[in-house]
């Protein structure tokens, strides 16, 4: 099939072997997948990537001296059926799943994988029982995006929110896009949230922002004061060095601080800010099961806008050029992957 | 009166004012104060002290250029009263206190002040609403340590514990002995402490440790894994660069990490472990009024055993022996100050 490699470093658009489903594994045909700012840092970090992986016990069990395939934010169509499969789903069936892979060696995640290949190629195996119809009605690349905003229920829900608390969200990416839409979903008022760039601050308000901000006109934290009726959470959604200590700089006494951006550089933090306003870190990662279904199911009924999200569709030949201009996202929020196109 | 007097980066026995109480405060006379960590933390990086205050909206409003006498967890006895107090308290009356002050120019904390002078001298001004008599019976070495073993309640109020939850207490000094004391007040089970002492493990068992460890011999998260009947929730009470970042890499998925241990320095993490694992980081500091007078109470009816933690006693003039002591802190755990002694 055609697909977009991470190779040696590089992404290369190339033929690879046809994935072929496994017992218990459905063949599917990608119909969009999203290109991830983790997949950005994946190619920029690979080894480090690896390593925190290992040392974290993680299923990213890639050799990086073999050929990646990665995309892990996709609607696919099935295809075909692997040994020990209850097909209750019917080929032509368009579906979304979890990322995740019981191969014979352990876990793995689809997209950061030797043997799952990803959304940025034709076809991908799944394991059957992650599999969730499409609802009828539910535009392909809308489910696609079930991926990324499941991200967002479940930063929201570690979060732990109680009434008056008052969230604030740093940097409006995809990530803070989802925490946005997500936080809107949950009822908080207001939603604080702050981005350097103006199609960002604009997405945010079509997510459901209530103020949003420009770090360059305004400290972010005295746009939440100026608002906020309670407690702070501040939802850091960038992942680079520096914002972490920042924000605990900045965060009033008592402050809970999630972390959703993933920074896979080391970071300094000067720990007696924390100490003296007894802040809270609680970093994030994925979703559980219950959330991704019902993130499909809160997109299908319209209670997650995702339209607004999609700035970006190419080929598999496109995905080198997606990652360039994500890396300089000020127009993008999320680019979808169509391996079928042309 | 005679004191210890931080004064340009080094401690001094001279005689300095004695300090008069202003509307609503009285004068006490010091019976015992004990050396707390954050002094020599205090000593060590003053400078630091004052910024990171600074940065944080926190009352450590030194001068640096000025005196000033530390020491923040005591028993006093009454004096006199200043104007406008109650009096319902009658002179030669033992007394404990949160080191909290009132200023005409904001909150102090007694210790940390050049205008309210801590336990390292004869004699301190009190808020008159703060104080809590000791209870009749109760020595006065031990109703010093209420200050001390209160942060230890506070630390583990914090941690939020769920039934299941097992503690892992990293450093057996002071904060890790009242966090082992509090967890036992609790009735949390079991309870693993680690520390390279001999001596201070043994204190552990003594304050309520089921199971000590000593990392030279075994990984601390080893030793918590073979008893573990829950998730994690580690007490980092060093509070050295490093130490969390380490806790971090040894920590199980979905731990919560509580630093109680104050580390002034600039520390490094990699939050990629952190966010591959789900982990919390609660820093905490202190505790609330209620915590203060329950803790007395808890120790006045023995159940908080603070008899272990007292190893030493100097008069005013041995306190920079005492800090000089505690800087190797094998044998000690805590050392009270006796203004009264020679």
């Amino acid at each position: 099939m055609r697909a977009t490699v991470m190779r040696q470093g590089a992404l290369v658009v190339d033929t690879v072997p046809d994935p072929e489903p496994g017992p218990g594994e459905v063949l599917v045909r990608t119909l969009a997948c999203g290109v991830c700012g983790s997949d950005l840092h994946a190619l920029r970090h690979a080894d480090k990537v690896v390593d925190a992986a290992r040392d974290s016990g993680m299923p990213f069990t890639m050799d990086l001296s073999r050929d990646v395939v990665m995309g892990h934010e996709f609607c696919a169509e099935i295809v075909d059926f692997g040994p020990d499969t209850q097909r209750a789903l019917r080929p032509g069936t368009r579906v979304v799943s979890m990322p995740l892979a019981a191969g014979p060696d352990g876990v793995h995640t689809v997209g950061y994988s030797n043997d799952y290949p990803g959304g940025y190629g034709e076809a991908m195996r799944l394991c059957e029982p992650f599999l969730l119809p499409v609802p009828n009605g539910l535009a392909t690349e809308h489910a696609a995006l079930t991926e990324p905003m499941a991200v967002g229920v479940h930063a929201v829900a570690k979060a732990r929110l109680e009434p008056g608390d008052t969230a604030l969200v740093v940097g409006c990416g995809p990530v803070g896009l989802a925490i946005v839409a997500a936080l809107r979903l949950r009822g908080a008022e207001p939603i604080v949230a702050a981005d350097f760039s103006p199609a960002r601050r604009a997405l945010a308000e079509r997510m459901g922002a209530h103020v949003v901000v420009d770090p360059r006109r305004e400290r972010a934290i005295d746009a939440w004061q100026r608002v906020a009726r309670g407690p702070a959470v501040v939802f850091e959604c960038v992942g680079v060095p520096g914002l972490l200590d920042q924000i605990m700089r900045d965060a009033p006494r008592g402050a809970r601080i999630v972390v959703a951006g993933v920074c896979m550089e080391d970071d300094r933090i000067r720990p007696i800010l924390g100490i003296n306003k007894e802040l809270s870190v609680q970093f994030v990662l994925g979703y559980t099961p219950e959330e991704f279904a019902a993130t499909l199911a809160d997109i299908a009924e319209g209670r997650i806008p995702v339209a607004p999200l999609v700035t970006g569709r190419v080929g598999v030949g496109g995905v080198p050029g997606a990652f360039e201009t994500l890396a300089r996202p000020e127009a993008h929020a999320k680019i979808l992957v169509e391996p079928w196109r042309e």
